[in-house]
């Protein structure tokens, strides 16, 4: 070992003795059945390598990364997302729904999906009001799910879920509480309608290792407002996107980069009185959210 | 939109588009107080990002993503460390201790922390027994402290902990038992000495996320046999590392890449009969462990 240790000051030995931990983990991916697999694994060590040597990364650095992972992995749960929360926040959710886009020029631009979905939503008829019991102004959002051509879809199913006027998603609440989300199926003109509440531009999460590392490093936490969607049909590529408010604040300083140009609505405001389908005795909004959808494999 | 849409079907502006999510997020960190932290989350960013963009992640590989981190969240507890273990799977461990290595030639190599570290082991004096009710052949290891200039190195803090004989650590048992860990300090000429068992190579745990990784790559999730060692004393580097017994069949393909040269050791076996400050009535073995520490901030 005396010639290796003689060389240890040299920086051209030490980026080569770094280099071969890095070929070793890379080879030992070779014999990984799945090809696909072997690839992600060995591009996976390579980039987080050459992220560690570039920024030279100490001891109490890597304990930092090792205890921020653990607080992430034990404040999840199943109504919490610390993971998805930090995807986000780092722009890898929108780099990967960039990368997964449609190649169909004309379909609805999709965005993050967040951690506030959840499986089995209440189903409700067209026209239903997903929004009783919630805190906000009530808001009537409609539209027409087609194709590319213009067909109308029948039967797409359009998945809604949004956060009350506090900004606070059912999930956020004690208990087991499931609102402002639901699911209802287009007719068969491919339209959709449903009530709910005005959404409300909202910070994510911050009581957990991901606001930490927010207000570490001075970044804002607030949403600008916005409704989930995720539409599904046979035939069809699933969408998964937001609507958002025109004239939010944050639409320009998004905690996890969602906004996009095309999904910007206007939310028209009205006076009490006759309302789609009901009589409504408060002010009310209302939008129009037509969605195309590409096909699937395009 | 048009414009933009009708060039959706263009690699170069596709690029151009991943390009800006990338940016955007280096942005956001501009603002971040700490000029180091700032640092560190732009270059995770564009490794991060660049690695998904080389393999063109795919949603459902995002997913599995997201699944592996929250079930290795909640795998880890007081006893296990999930995400250690995929720090040293993934060679990130061995490469953060190879740039942070003491650039003293002479002394002593470090080598990976691992998961099964605790704090508050028991002291024990000048040759007493870790192995107390511990499976495994009894084994005595003895050495000096000192510094690269040779001189001894007295009250130095030798912390040791290690597997029995079937490959398993304290806390990998049921319950809160602590055995074949303890730390004892060095004597005036730099001299500890303590028994405790032959140690037997091992698999890291693998009954979780990480386990399923190595399994569906087809990696081994053996450990040559080792014992560790953290060695502090006033005015020198704190030194983590192991030694290996020199023979054992995996030191060629550690799950970990733990194995360095300098540290493979001689264990002599011994028949039954006198043995340092104790009659030993069945076989034993013994090494010599002398250990070079690097002056704080050479
Ligand atoms: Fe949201
Ligand atoms: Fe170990």
């Amino acid at each position: 070992m005396t010639a290796e240790h003689e060389t240890l000051g040299d920086a051209h030995e030490q980026a080569a003795r770094e280099q071969r931990v890095t070929d070793e983990v890379v080879a030992s991916f070779e014999g990984a059945g799945d090809a696909r697999l072997q690839h992600l694994m060995q591009a996976l060590t390579r980039h987080l390598h050459a992220f560690a040597r570039e920024v030279r990364l100490t001891t109490p650095e890597w304990e930092a990364a090792i205890g921020f992972l653990t607080r992430a992995g034990h404040i999840t749960d199943d109504r919490r997302q610390e993971f998805i929360l930090l995807s986000d926040v780092l722009g890898l959710s929108m780099l990967t729904v960039g990368m997964n886009a449609p190649a169909s020029a004309s379909a609805t631009e999709s965005t993050v999906f967040g951690p506030f979905f959840l499986e089995n939503s209440p189903e409700i008829p067209r026209g239903g009001d997903m929004g009783e019991g919630v805190k906000g102004m009530p808001c009537h959002v409609r539209g027409r799910v087609t194709g590319v051509d213009g067909a109308p879809i029948a039967g797409a199913r359009v998945e809604v879920w949004g956060a009350d006027e506090d900004g606070f998603y059912d999930v956020q609440y004690v208990g087991d509480v499931v609102q402002a989300r639901a699911h209802l199926f287009t007719d068969a003109n491919g339209e959709y309608d449903f009530w709910t509440v005005q959404p409300a531009a909202y910070p994510i999460p911050h009581d957990g290792p991901v606001g930490d590392l927010l207000a570490a490093t001075n970044r804002s936490v607030m949403r600008p407002a916005h409704i989930h969607f995720m539409v599904e049909a046979e035939g069809f590529e699933t969408l998964i996107t937001h609507i958002f408010v025109a004239g939010d604040e944050w639409l320009g300083d998004d905690a996890v980069f969602g906004v996009k140009q095309s999904l910007i609505l206007d939310f028209e405001r009205h006076e009490p009185g006759e309302a789609p389908g009901r009589r409504v005795d408060e002010p009310w909004s209302s939008t129009t959210f037509d969605i195309v959808l590409a096909p699937t494999g395009a």
